[in-house]
């Protein structure tokens, strides 16, 4: 299971220093509205993301040929709706009522998966690795933006996922049985990719609470430039991982 | 989540005495070969059913209107494919390959759901609690024939079904707005126990070791009566709940 972990390594690292916040606990850190509606957004932001990387998941475990390959595609299924499980209860023990919370999302997630889906199994592959390391890259970023918490929850969750690396062995050997496989699949990554910042910058235009916690909470305000550069940390890391691939971009 | 339970309650006993095996662990048991193939056998229809029915809930789960039913459907997909993973582990524990002992079953739980591909989420819930209380009463029947290693995993992996009960509630909701569904439905579910029987019956005129089994061990010979009386209690147990459902057969 050789995952190619130096390229997440020297990724992403957080960004400059954590504001004020981390050193709080929920409790503290939620007398200022606008930091619990960011939080709720990004709760119910993830929660959405982990329930319908559920259900596609579960959808392209259907283009597996052996039934090995069926019951690793259906294990990360299983792992992201625990996830899901946990953001949802989360966001009930805050108060907020997780169908609305997640509600401004679905579109965004929605639109990713339907322009996204898999032609055969090792489209599928490239897509569950790729989400799950974005999806670390991500919970990683903002774990030092939260109060103590929140961040708890959100590692607790970081930590669980790592479940494609079993993808990276089996589209390593698809290309060296035919390289032009590599091609292919170099373009359905950057496709993917491309898809995914697009719908993100769909949300933080639209949601401002969540968009100014991502840079650097909300006492510092608003600034675009950090989330373009929040985006080109995660997009650096994904081309690095992609190159370890053997899908050069 | 008012279920039928008294449905259950009374349903399937355990048929007559239970043969030697009951007192014997698994070692003991699986001297004899035909008893060791019969378990291979039995923990691989189980496991693929249970890998079969994650992937159909999955799928199933998209028919639903609203995040929660969604996510309920979900659960149960997700407790599916940790009975799958229990069973899988197991078959390996006794050498047996997971893979080739689930092999033999595939065609008729493959057939079974491609005849009963729910066409709206009605349906889609009455299958699940159908698919799920009938699982029941299957591992309940078995189990009084089992080594006690074996036994205790069967007996585990029943302890944790019941998910469906909250198809319940939804379903009675459905029939008392509009009672015409339920004329429809009562249709469905005797579709699918037929389907579901159908199959079965391929089953067991196919592999004899686990058909000898499912009668009363391996000692006391093969009496295909008995299997009809055991498919008889099973759909007694059905039509009674599917009575208390509002679903008159």
């Amino acid at each position: 299971m050789e995952t190619p972990d130096n390229a997440t390594a020297d990724a992403p690292a957080t960004p400059d220093e954590p504001t004020g916040i981390a050193a709080q606990t929920w409790e503290e850190a939620a007398a200022d509205p606008q930091y619990r509606a960011a939080v709720t957004d990004l709760l119910g932001a993830l929660a959405y993301g982990e329930l319908s990387a559920f259900e596609r998941l579960a959808e392209d475990a259907k283009l597996a040929s052996t039934t090995d390959d069926k019951a690793e595609l259906a294990k990360m299924a299983t792992a992201e709706f625990h996830h899901f499980e946990r953001l949802r209860e989360r966001l009930a023990q805050i108060d907020a009522e997780p169908n609305a919370a997640m509600e401004p999302f679905a579109a965004a997630l929605d639109e990713f998966h339907r322009q996204t889906a898999p032609s055969d199994w090792l489209e599928g592959l490239v897509k569950a690795y790729v989400g799950d390391s974005i999806a670390s890259d991500f919970y990683r970023e903002v774990a030092a933006r939260l109060d103590s918490d929140t961040k708890e929850l959100v590692l607790g969750v970081l930590d669980d996922t790592g479940h494609a690396s079993f993808a990276v062995e089996k589209v390593r050997a698809a290309i060296e049985a035919d390289p032009r496989v590599g091609g292919r699949l170099a373009l359905w990554a950057r496709r993917l990719m491309g898809e995914a910042l697009s719908q993100a910058q769909r949300v933080v235009a639209d949601r401002d609470a969540l968009s100014t916690m991502l840079v650097g909470g909300v006492a510092d305000g608003f600034d675009l430039a950090e989330v373009g550069r929040m985006f080109s940390r995660i997009t650096e890391a994904h081309t690095k991982r992609m190159a370890a691939l053997g899908l050069a971009a």
